[in-house]
């Protein structure tokens, strides 16, 4: 059986019934979390509860659940998880399993939104004009390199929690000086909000899948409403893009079109959230994993999927009686 | 037959689905929405799109999508709406339609948060301390009334959207001066973070229903996690406050309990995005309303359900194709 790991499962209930869809009679879809009542542990084929990411033992949980579950792949669903598997992946290769995420020196990039522009800035990738911290910010506003208003995530954030447009310099001085963590300043921006969805192959190391879709509505947390598109000038930049990258298995990557010019703004390697929309479309990257499980290359299938779907995402329910629980809920 | 019609249905695809799940064989559940991508509109037995309520057109359509779907009873789930609907109460009880909101006087408040605050001043209701404005809260603070931090949310907010809680002077001046619409400002109280959904019946305009749940998770837009509780002394405190207001139908009660009190925080004359758990422990609004729509009064039958059940929201998808709209998704 070619049983899957996913780690940190969080709310991605769908996702799972995904894999369970496209991996049945084929191999186990077998999850983790840290906090007994993630509802996608509950419709797992197997389920297990392991230590927070930043505690000790949870590579040491991830090792016996991967012995114990005769686990043949693994990939995570949270950011910073990423880099903590990443930095395990020799001892997880070394059990024969294959590790769906970057390596660890991609995984650190993709983390750090300043890292990140400072290498796409060398690489000649566009981005968006991003300052380090206020200071850095001051220096290029004074030089008219940069105006008001800007935006502001934090360093190392996820689904765009804590993002804001600031409009004034007092603003964004009282909001960086009683900030918990450290913030980037960028440069804003209009244009079309583009998602792609991207698998590279963890054989070859190309690039076999690419779906497209334009936002039609953000929420905090994610693409809670988009359209799938096609675009084969963006479907080549990002076969040159990915090849800046160790990327391995799932990969989302975020633009802003503005006229004929793609600017790359951030890089999630995992499946995003929206995800969802891909799958729902034909485009089965837990088929192309399954192929890899088993030795096989992925042929290209890059833009094998229809347009003009529409894709709507809304909150469900799943109900758990609290004596049902492997642990306490307030643990 | 008899059908209901839910205004501006959003992204409500599970409550949508569990009133076809009571209404089978009863009743078609007809729905509207503005936007031609409400993934609600979808899982409807028919649905309408409708002008936005702030248009003069929104009640004419209203009565005609009554009289082409022959409705028998009508909801809203948007805080807004409700307002706008409480005002044509008259001509839709005229076509003998069963309106399941409050009266316009009711609304009115409920959708104001400083107003509210006053009246359950007035009443003798235990609160939470309320300032109209800067000023109305510096008062206070100089006569050392209140201190920092404090919870702020805009006057007429929902789901939370806007809330915050803020540390300092500086801090709140900033906000507020920067602010696109009036806010209200708050005493910060930790307590135990209680939810009520409410069916005052249409008829006999008795507390007929009451669930509890604590929270466990709350994010933008809502709470995302709850545990079901019994608690016989807020069954009998909301039945008592219930009888200050002009329900009708479904509402939603926040409180937060602080030892033996319990601070009555907010309150959404309408279907919470959280009473899928109510209705996933088999405490079925639906059902009530078919009673009532038949003209039968609903016995009381509070408290009758299993404690300790725990709801878990999580993201689903819906996929349309742009071919299948009524209206483009853009307009």
């Amino acid at each position: 059986m070619q049983n899957i790991l996913l780690t940190n499962a969080g709310k991605r209930v769908a996702l799972v019934r995904d894999f369970k869809q496209s991996f049945k009679g084929q191999g186990k879809i077998v999850v983790t979390d840290n906090w007994s009542v993630a509802p996608a542990l509950f419709v797992a084929d197997e389920y297990y509860l392991t230590a927070r990411i930043d505690e000790k033992n949870y590579i040491k949980d991830i090792l016996e659940i991967c012995e114990q579950a005769e686990i043949k792949a693994i990939t995570s669903l949270m950011d910073p998880d990423i880099s903590v598997l990443a930095g395990a992946r020799e001892v997880l290769t070394n059990k024969g399993i294959l590790c769906l995420f970057p390596s660890e020196h991609t995984a650190g990039r993709c983390l750090d939104k300043y890292k990140m522009f400072q290498f796409l800035k060398e690489s000649r990738i566009p981005t968006i004009a991003t300052f380090f911290d206020y200071a850095d910010f001051m220096a290029a506003y004074q030089k008219g390199e940069i105006d008001f208003p800007v935006f502001i995530k934090p360093k190392s954030g996820s689904g765009s929690v804590g993002a804001q447009k600031v409009y004034t310099d007092a603003e964004l001085q009282l909001i960086l000086k009683n900030a918990a963590q450290p913030y980037i300043i960028q440069e804003f921006i209009e244009g079309m909000d583009i998602d792609a969805d991207v698998y590279v192959d963890a054989i070859s190391h190309q690039v076999v899948s690419i779906f497209l879709k334009e936002k039609i509505e953000r929420m905090i947390g994610g693409t809670s409403k988009a359209i799938s598109i096609k675009d084969t000038v963006l479907f080549e930049k990002i076969k040159q893009i990915c090849g800046h990258f160790e990327f391995c298995g799932p990969v989302d990557l975020e633009f802003l079109q503005v006229g004929s010019e793609y600017y790359l703004y951030d890089i999630n390697p995992r499946f995003s959230g929206a995800y969802l929309h891909a799958y729902a479309c034909g485009v089965d990257f837990p088929k192309l994993i399954l192929n890899n499980i088993r030795g096989k290359v992925n042929p290209s299938q890059v833009g094998e999927y229809e347009t003009g779907q529409i894709m709507m995402l809304y909150p469900d329910v799943a109900l758990v009686s609290k004596h049902d629980l492997k642990r306490d809920y307030r643990d």
